[in-house]
Order: structure tokens, then sequence, then C-alpha cells
């Protein structure tokens, strides 16, 4: 006979608040305070490797935070990128990656070290923002520079004056940077939106 | 007393199959098979206003085709257009946002007309990734392409001999046109998270 009907299904319940329920399940005495030996861990959505506090994580910031710096490095090192905006543009974009993944890569460590999940809704939410932002202006950057070393190499054919191979070094790191952040993003977002 | 211990609650039993199950809760009837009259609706997950088969998802796609059309219909108004390889690639990616958009909207209004549920996840996947490749493609074009206009306008102000309104207005529209991909690919990507 086709009823709905309610199904009851037994649920194991799942600590919500720090250091609260869980352990000693089958444990009669009346230890009734949360000072457990070993506390249940704070774990409250699986860890990917690739999320923040994960050691996947923590070579992720790297990753950005090398190729952003190499990046800075390269396009400052040329005598005439004040000239172009889009290549200020890339300085600019670039430092603000380094910053950002040096300040991830810290607290990812930190994070690592004490074994302190950090995923909580609030944080997870800011990072997300933060690699959307900073990952989205990586790659205008990277593109931008893209579309002035391809006029100046293949439109104009005038890399003799300018310092092309520079340029070109420069906006592929920017782009490999920019690889590096996208895995970040999408991972954050993800767990941010299943949970 | 400080127990861990399953909790039972009821669940409601949700139909997974097309057509199957649900209806008639309190009837007594021995009405077997699933022909309803009022079958039950298709929606799997919560319709958020934007995600594929909503009035919103039709609206951002409509919206998707008209800037896309316009920053290459402006482009290619210009004849010295071809000289930069930036602006080629704008074509292209407006091309192919105006192709990817329109058989979007086109399937969107079908399911509209229809009423049924694109929220699938196959189908979900297959718009997150062609999502996600056009938006990135557009907002590489426009990007490439701003670089472009800024280096012909600001940096070396000669915008005498070229076409440097139809150039900026076509890089305009491009950039509208990812700020309308962007909500169709975050709110497919969550769909697709939040299974």
């Amino acid at each position: 006979m086709s009823v709905s009907h309610a199904s009851v299904h037994p649920i194991d319940e799942v600590p919500t608040t720090e250091g609260g329920g869980g352990g000693g399940g089958d444990q009669n005495n009346n230890n009734n305070n949360n000072n457990n030996i070993n506390p249940p861990p704070r774990v409250r959505m699986k860890d990917i490797q690739g999320m923040p506090g994960t050691s996947g994580g923590l070579c992720l910031r790297v990753a950005q935070f090398i190729f952003a710096a190499a990046a800075l490095a390269i396009m400052a090192s040329t005598s005439d990128f004040p000239s172009v905006t889009a290549f200020c543009y890339l300085v600019a974009a670039a430092s603000l990656q380094i910053l950002w993944s040096l300040s991830l890569a810290i607290i990812d460590l930190y994070a690592l070290l004490v074994r302190r999940s950090l995923q909580n809704n609030r944080v997870v939410s800011l990072f997300t923002i933060g690699d959307g932002v900073t990952s989205t202006l990586t790659f205008a950057a990277a593109c931008a520079s893209a579309g002035i070393t391809v006029l100046i190499d293949n439109d104009l054919g005038s890399c003799g004056q300018n310092h092309c191979v520079q340029f070109e070094t420069a906006t592929g790191m920017a782009f490999i940077c920019w690889f590096t952040t996208v895995p970040s993003f999408l991972l954050n977002f993800w767990s941010l939106a299943s949970r």
C-alpha cells in the first residue's frame, strides 16, 4: 500500500558546542564536568586536504606566497614598469596576494601546531571572501599584463626596446599564483555550502 | 550524567525516485499504482532564484546574452580590432558566451514552460563547469582589453588615431557580462555542494 509514513531512524547525537557532550559513553560514574582527559575532537566537518588548517592548505598558501613574490620581484626589477598602468596594477595585486597568503599560511601553521580545526562558519566565510577577492584581483592583473605583453611582443614586435622576457615571466608567475588560489577558494566555498 | 546516547528523531520519508512514494497519506484505499492525479513535485532541493530552471536564472541568462552580444557587436564594429590580439580574444570569448547563455536560456525557458526542475546532479555539474569556464574566459578577455585600452588612453595618450570609445564600451560590456555570469556560477556551485 502506497502511503506516506514517518520513518524512525536512530541518529548519533553530535556535540555542537566545544568540549560539550560526547566521551565516556559506557561509563556509569558521575563525571559531570567537561574536563575529560581525552576531549572530543573539535572537527565538526570533514577536513579535505587543501582546506584551512590542513597541511595541504598550508602548501597551497606557501605556493601562492612564492609565486606572488616571484611575480612582484620580477616585475619590480624592470626599470620601465611604472610607465604601464597594467604592470603597476600587477605589482599592487601581487603585494596584496603576498600579504593575504602569508597571513593565512601563519594561521594554518598555528592551527596545525596546536591541532585546532579552523572549520568554523565565520572563519570559513571570511577566508572564502578574502580568497575570492584576492584571486580575482590577481587574475585580472595577470590578464591585463598578458594583454600588454602580447601587444608588445606579437602585435607591435617591439621587444627590442622593452623588457619582454621579464614582463612575460612576471605575468606567467601571476597566472601560476592564480592557479594555486582557485583551489583554496573553491574548497572554502564548498565547505561553506556543504554544512 | 554526561553519557553519549543515540537520540531517536522521526524523519519524514522523502521520495527519492521520480513519481515513487508520497501522496495519499491518510487514504486507506488500495491505490497501489503511481498514476496519481497530483504527482509529487520533482524538486529535490530548494530552488533559489537564479538557479537553472527558475525565472531569476532565465533573467540572468538573458542579461548575459545581451551584454555579451553588445560587447561583440561594438568591438566588431571597429575596423582595427584584428590588429590587437586581446581584442580578437574578446570577440571570441563573447561569441562563446553568447552561444552558452543562449543555450541555457532556451533550456531554462523550456524548464519553466513544462514546470520541470533542473536540479539534477549531472545537469548542475555540467552547468557549473560550463559557467566556470565561460565566465573565466569572458573575465580574462575583459581584463586584457581593459589593459590595452588603459595603455592606449592613459599611458600613450593616442586616442586620436584609435577607436577608444568603442574599445572602452566593449570592454565595459564584457565586464558587466561577467558580473551577470558570476551569480549563475556561484549559485550552481552552491547547489552542487549543498546536497
